[in-house]
């Protein structure tokens, strides 16, 4: 009996390494064992960023996030991606999960009020306080069984634990528990905060070769040393960490890291062997991602792929819940003679 | 140009001759002007009793209010009347309508601490701040231009004429503003409060004669009024209230005030005239409820019909939202040969 696994991301700009590290690496591993679901979600973007100009930035956004996923390996016959938006019944379980939730509940998940600290809102929307409601909408409606989150948003997928074990009680066993793991985090290239979209740290897994050298040549090491020959410390030291993240030769690894601290290594050459590492990394995957992006219709064949897959999901949990909470089935129409059908109505 | 109404009930039991009087009277005389849409507002009262007993008893309060709507003349062939948990569009419109108000906006609308406390609730559900989303996307996906409530309600309506200009203002002009009226309403048989269910002070369309016999015979008249030859006061005396709403013989109306007045007729009479008044108005109203009850598939077979009408609408606002949004289209998964359409993605 495989597992089910829901991950996904706002999507809000490309990928990076950070994202590989913490998430993506395991994703493509999980794969194999686990039936994965990737919703990008939207819909959430806009409990901060409602503005027609933000929502106009989606469209490329969502189509260069499922080019980063396939690039790094998500294999669409295996995954399903989909956009968040285009599950008609995420609106409905979102809704019905609203009305099992208090205010408070939601006014102690500490993620909110930075979010919206963040995007220089004076007063928190409604929508906002809403986001791990509508996460949890995400979550249960997949049914999912292991949800892999970055730290923030634990307190979201317990809330939705939480909401899972509520409706089961109230109504009928319907929801599995979703287990959550925290992801791991990769420091940006600053040395000094995780790497992130928004701290202008980060190198994406769409960086041509020459972006990521400068971005290496850059990069912060050892604030202490002074010349090559100065012994470095490469703990703290981003250098180091990515290097080791992302060298596949742990023995070659080890010896650069013996020479730096022995001071027989200048900064540069260091900085230049992470470039060659990180551009090694990440050849492949621009090979592939070129691949696809020649296909002009690949991107939305594989949303459309994924929507079907998970609507139909979704239809069937929305018929559950339905039935379970006891409300008027969509069908109940389907008696009447003489009367069109209207497209979306019949759930069975 | 016919303008388009939109009124409603929570189906949380039968309606009273305050409701005729306050509301079903209007929207009876509005179908001639007016198209007027009816919404049953069932996920309403999962903002406060999302408990399965009282799901429970809803598919039988559905079936009386609708029999209750007929039975005063609501034609179902003009008026569209539907159950809201049957369109699917209004989950979809209340979740993108969360995102445009802010949650002090919310909490200044009086009627909801009250809603928490008479529901005896210790905290507030997140559905409960939500209620005036909820009932604005009720308005905004009918494109309602008149809204007649209650005055509880005066408050629920003005945050759907901000939502509404907020819409239009953020993507696209596509929301009438909704001007609303507020209803009148009829005092109860206590002579204390307005009639209510809650308050065990009302008198139902379903009543039969007997009832309406006994409930009127213990009403609250003048209480200075010691026997039947004291003058008595027919201002703020519910008998002489009722007998006016209902009596279309004013002449007889008047002579029977002068006679109260005068200390000419005793309450036993007064009252036994009112029951009269009462039960001649009420004999044709059960007569066609009686004659609607004969046929079992009436009632769903007009709340598919409206769901019918209502969901052509609604998914029709739906699409023009979605497009002024910019948010990707339903049918943006057409376009992929060799994939079976799941029921009800394609909007157009």
């Amino acid at each position: 009996m495989r597992k089910r696994l829901l991950t996904g991301d706002r999507p809000t700009g490309a990928l990076h390494l950070g994202h590989y590290v913490g998430s993506l690496a395991n994703q493509v591993s999980a794969q194999e064992e686990h039936d994965c679901f990737f919703v990008i979600a939207d819909l959430h973007t806009l409990t901060t960023r409602p503005q027609k100009h933000h929502i106009a930035r989606l469209k490329e956004n969502i189509h260069q996030l499922v080019l980063d996923y396939l690039s790094v390996g998500i294999d669409p016959e295996r995954a399903t991606i989909f956009v968040q938006s285009t599950i008609a019944e995420t609106f409905e379980l979102n809704t019905l999960l609203e009305m099992l939730v208090s205010v408070p509940r939601l006014e102690r998940i500490p993620s909110l009020k930075e979010m919206g600290r963040a995007a220089h809102l004076k007063t928190q929307p409604f929508g906002l306080l809403g986001y791990p409601v509508l996460m949890a909408a995400d979550i249960l409606l997949a049914r999912a069984n292991i949800v892999p989150v970055g730290a923030d948003n634990g307190a979201n997928v317990e809330l939705a634990r939480e909401l899972a074990r509520r409706f089961n009680h109230m109504y009928a066993e319907i929801f599995p528990i979703p287990e959550y793991q925290i992801e791991g985090i990769l420091v940006g290239t600053d040395g000094r905060s995780k790497m992130s979209k928004s701290l202008n740290n980060a190198i994406y897994l769409a960086d041509d070769t020459s972006t990521v050298e400068r971005k290496v040549m850059g990069m912060y090491t050892d604030p202490g040393r002074l010349s090559a020959d100065t012994p470095g410390r490469v703990e703290d030291n981003p250098v180091f960490t990515l290097h080791e993240a992302f060298n596949p030769d742990l023995d070659q690894f080890q010896a650069l890291k013996d020479r730096y601290r022995r001071g027989k290594v200048g900064d540069v050459e260091v900085k230049k062997e992470l470039a060659r590492v990180l551009n090694a990394f990440l050849d492949p995957i621009r090979a592939r991602r070129a691949q696809f992006e020649r296909d002009p219709d690949l991107v939305n064949d594989i949303l459309s792929q994924g929507t079907h897959r998970m609507r139909a999901d979704a239809q069937e949990t929305i018929f559950l819940v339905r039935e379970a909470m006891g409300l008027p089935s969509y069908a109940f129409t389907k008696t009447t003679p003489g009367i069109e059908p209207v497209r979306g109505l019949a759930l069975v």
